[in-house]
């Protein structure tokens, strides 16, 4: 790794010295064409794209611009974590709107604070990224990482176990408080401020037979359908075994997104308790893998009950 | 390299299978959380971000909607030729605007039409990719590469010669008609409209003795003093030389953006015969390398002349 290179003049130089400045240790070797970054021996990467846009992903009103510069990276980091892959770095393309002071730096500067909060929480570095200005602001993460193995969508098989790290609901609690302009509780709104990419827990699950895994960003319910899908099984989720954030309904804990929780499925049932003391962090088992066609069941006390609503960025 | 695995339900994974569709065997496993790929033992990994956001980058009444998908992934892909890498995969994140008939998918599947003929010129192929809806459509391109000693923008030494590929000036000049809502000559537009990434001529040239390069984005004099800023030497560039364009301007060809050409720093000349003979494409001695701390210096005859101005998304 070597220290960022000398850049030529110009305005958006000047933002990305900026950024540069704020990240400090943080960013690395940014200001050439490319990032040149090497992988494990052995070892495969992986790669993830994701957007973070005003007005579809976040608002400016409801959460700071540190919290949405974390944000967008701790939610482009959770596809590596889905993947149970090691982060080798970040690269961000931001588009900062026209009204912006953006010549002083002061946006692209706490964006870049909340930026390098979460790749240190994810020991990693930002190893690039663009600087456009457009009518919104928008943070477009690429996330590379490295896998011996890594976990697909596609791995799951009859008789697996279903599991969720940490409890569910928040997120979607704290908007709807949000949109009906209240407070949401200090604890719900921080599950939808400042997530966390559950990347140490998919290497431990992935090391102890996880055989497929999904980050939980469009909701339990939906996400089960996507894997289910991919796997061409179907799940059985009993909902009353579904951990519920306190001060959250057990609806937006099956349907909610933006959790970046893991659901995953294995072979054999995992030591939760293990987990719990590893983590910190409660791992439930909420189901089981069915034969079937990528559909997902949800049963109460033994019965088939409705599912929940799905969730969509384009259909809500 | 697998088939895509199969999606889910709801709208953006409708858009997803719509791209996936129109690029048939140019989009390879789409839909797991992250693309996986190995790069060739030994070799380094090589990674670029690029925008191309309406208003900013293009207009849509001047590109149709598969050049501009052509047209952004070709000028992420020409970072990648500007460290000599061998493209291994591109990631697009695309916003989609509000007003588009989003839903039955024709826009998605024009641009997708343009991204493949793109990554086909490369042969490379689209290996993930977010959809999202904003206010303005954009492309965010992510490019995967791999070299086994990727060319630097600080590498260039006094001594050096500096070369240019291709002739300069036509898409300052295509703009500049487009904004007087004048028609630029074919020949002209094509530059603008559909650039090509010189890979396999960077790949020729670092073998050849290649110590430096960078794409000529920002137009031939603000990329050089990105290069002298990023070696720590000066440019010394005679004007005289430098290849203009049939039907563009000496300016243009000076100061004039989205060439997508590459400038090259070499410590020994290269055979300019055997690289027209190889490419159909001019190879032309522009200047040397001087001693200097980041500065580029124009002549003519032989004569210091004043420099053309320069080009930044940020203040023009």
């Amino acid at each position: 790794m070597t220290e960022g290179i000398e850049l030529g003049p110009g305005a958006e130089f000047d933002l990305i010295r900026t950024m540069r400045l704020r990240l400090g240790p943080l960013a690395v070797g940014l200001g050439d064409d490319a990032a040149v970054l090497s992988a494990p021996r052995g070892e495969q990467v992986v790669l993830s794209v994701d957007a973070a846009i005003e007005g579809v992903h976040f608002r400016r009103d409801w959460l700071s611009l540190r919290e949405i510069g974390y944000r967008a990276i701790t939610a482009a980091l959770s596809d590596l974590a889905a993947m149970a892959a090691t982060p080798l770095g970040v690269l961000v393309a931001l588009t900062l709107p026209g009204d912006d002071s953006g010549r002083d730096g002061s946006m692209a500067g706490e964006l870049a604070d909340g930026i390098g909060e979460a790749v240190k929480a994810a020991s990693t570095v930002v190893i690039g990224g663009n600087v456009a200005r457009g009518e919104l602001l928008a943070l477009n993460t690429t996330v590379v990482g490295s896998a011996f193995s890594p976990l697909r969508r596609s791995g799951a098989r009859p008789g697996d176990f279903l599991y969720v790290t940490g409890a569910l609901g928040a997120p979607a609690t704290a908007l709807r408080a949000f949109e009906k302009s209240e407070h949401p509780s200090q604890p719900v709104r921080a599950r939808l401020a400042h997530p966390a990419a559950r990347l140490a827990e998919a290497r431990w699950l992935a090391a102890r037979g996880a055989m497929a895994a999904i980050d939980i960003s469009d909701g339990l319910a939906g996400d089960a359908k996507h894997l289910a899908a991919a796997s061409s099984v179907d799940m059985e989720i009993q909902i009353e075994r579904v951990p519920v954030f306190d001060g959250a309904t057990k609806d937006d804990a099956l349907s909610g997104g933006d959790e970046y929780e893991l659901l995953v499925a294995a072979r054999a049932p995992f030591s939760e308790d293990d987990f719990v003391e590893r983590f910190s962090l409660p791992l439930t088992l909420v189901g089981r893998v069915v034969e079937g066609a990528g559909e997902v069941r949800f049963t109460h006390g033994g019965a088939r009950v409705a599912p929940p609503p799905g969730y969509d960025h384009f259909t809500r």
